[in-house]
């Protein structure tokens, strides 16, 4: 289907950082391994990855306590999706990957038309960082079973909710890794 | 409660426009005299009033058959809330209330903090302006009984789920109408 | 020179609006003329024209007494440049061509990759689009004379202290009308 | 003079950095030491110095050979003006501190209103900086012998035209150091 043809697509991972939690035996650590296959199907077929994490200041007046400060080792992506040094490093400052950095930049001055989006939550930063991809035209895919809702104690359907937004509102396609790496993680020159 | 206080609430209309089919009798047409009650408190209130309505252009390369396109009467506000005289219009070119245009810049050199969001869609327009004011830093309001999913057939929990987000990610406020109004609308110098 | 092909280039007037005093026997009039013949021969090449005008709201809180107002006459294009009905109409809330609307989204969904800006001033609103052009990453040409210091008394060296940087830091091409044409205005499907 | 109040004036840095060859003896190097002295004013009146260097990534397509590329010690703040552990070290991708970062969001947050502007180069980095800053709405102050145009073999009025610019066009006030420590960088709480 020509629809499926990507010029270049990118692999965006969603604050898979220290900061988060991301530790064996914490709630929804299983995703970790799936996110390790995405990442290394993206290797494999020469497709560009990059990681967005949050980063706060000092000086931004945010209530309560924020974590994710700069300069803090909470910001690195998490041991199990080292190295990076193939990867792209963007730091967002507050929900959507897009949020007051480079995303955008980067991507367009890449070529990018397609993004491949992963990690967590998906009610939050995945579906942020989808609307503004969508809002700056790119094409955007969301790995199903690479996101999820990384808050314990969430209603049933919090998941299901946002990735219906993204497929109705958003026209974006949501499909599992397996069908990702088939359809748009093969080997590019 | 200080946390109510505002220094400079505005009101946020989203796509009350005559292009998206609000006529008597339509669906979801109930829900245009409480917008009327809406605008009429802000104008008692001294607190500006914003509508924000979708703008598409022949060279945007968009899918299908776009619509709400620039030069047309789609554009106009509906005339159950006109008259716009007092209102500030601002065209946003895609989804989100803030895509691509001078609303932020607007609320900003007014001094506005905190905005008051009604309108459709919910889980679309709604949603995506919510989380731009929010990370804009502008407090979010969101008037409950004065925006829908303004799509026929969508699912029962389809608005719901989109104010869910907006309460628990977002840390909106989402109350109904009666509230907002005597919380945020009280005259102002 | 393969340099010189533009995939889609697109002509960008800036501030000919009645706001700006452009009347028969005011300073500068005499630019008027070459820009009419600018628009003409964008026309004949099939290539689209955006007219770039200021806009100002009440609510800025801009010092002094600003004038283009919102609403205002002051905004339109001189009847010289009429009609506009084939050309994209787009307010720029402050000095650069770019400032807080969607231009730089009109161009990009456009497939723009070359603009060719002309209008007033020189050193004001010609410098900051070409920058911020230069910075999305449009190839920028200036039309040498179809731009001026649209100010009295200014010292000489000021349009061409402006046009030394467009050319030296921005990498721009600042060339004649004539030589624009031929090299970029020839006949497009 | 309530003009020369600023709520929260806050100094930023362009380009110090070390891949643009502030070395002792080479060319221009003499203005570190005013620079210096800027930083140690700011520390003593308690008032944020923010450093903005140059980044680029090797995705950006830029032509010829780019320096300033992401991981290397390029980026880095010159030795003369660390630690930098007091300061903000934010990265632009191109030309003006504003490009595709947190600078304008991270500004806002603190709620500066006024920005002090020192660095290289004059007619460029500093120029569009400024007026960045201008049209984001602070006020603009550029230390006039902490900037210079740092290319050699450049017309004598290269400085004092992007000066002149500054002034008369954004109305930035354009004064020297000393006069910049006593309006502005007295002990604040």
């Amino acid at each position: 289907m020509a629809q499926s043809m990507a010029k270049l697509p990118v692999v965006i991972i969603l604050d898979m950082a220290k900061g988060y939690g991301w530790e064996p035996g914490s709630f929804g650590y299983e995703m970790v391994a799936k996110v390790r296959r995405l990442k290394d199907a993206a290797y494999a077929a020469n497709v560009q990855v990059i990681h967005v994490n949050s980063m706060r200041r000092p000086t931004d007046h945010l209530e309560g306590n924020p974590t994710m400060m700069v300069g803090t080792e909470a910001l690195d992506v998490i041991p199990e999706l080292q190295p990076t040094n193939k990867d792209i490093i963007i730091y967002k400052r507050y929900l959507s990957g897009f949020s007051h950095n480079d995303l955008d930049y980067t991507l367009r001055t890449m070529g990018c038309d397609l993004v491949i989006i992963a990690g967590a939550s998906t009610d939050n930063t995945v579906l942020w960082t989808s609307a503004d991809a969508h809002q700056c035209r790119y094409r955007v895919v969301v790995v199903e079973d690479c996101t999820m809702v990384h808050r314990e104690n969430e209603p049933p359907g919090a998941k299901e909710g946002a990735l219906r937004i993204i497929r109705t509102v958003l026209k974006g396609e949501v499909i599992p890794l397996d069908q990702v790496i088939s359809k748009y993680l093969v080997r590019r020159g």
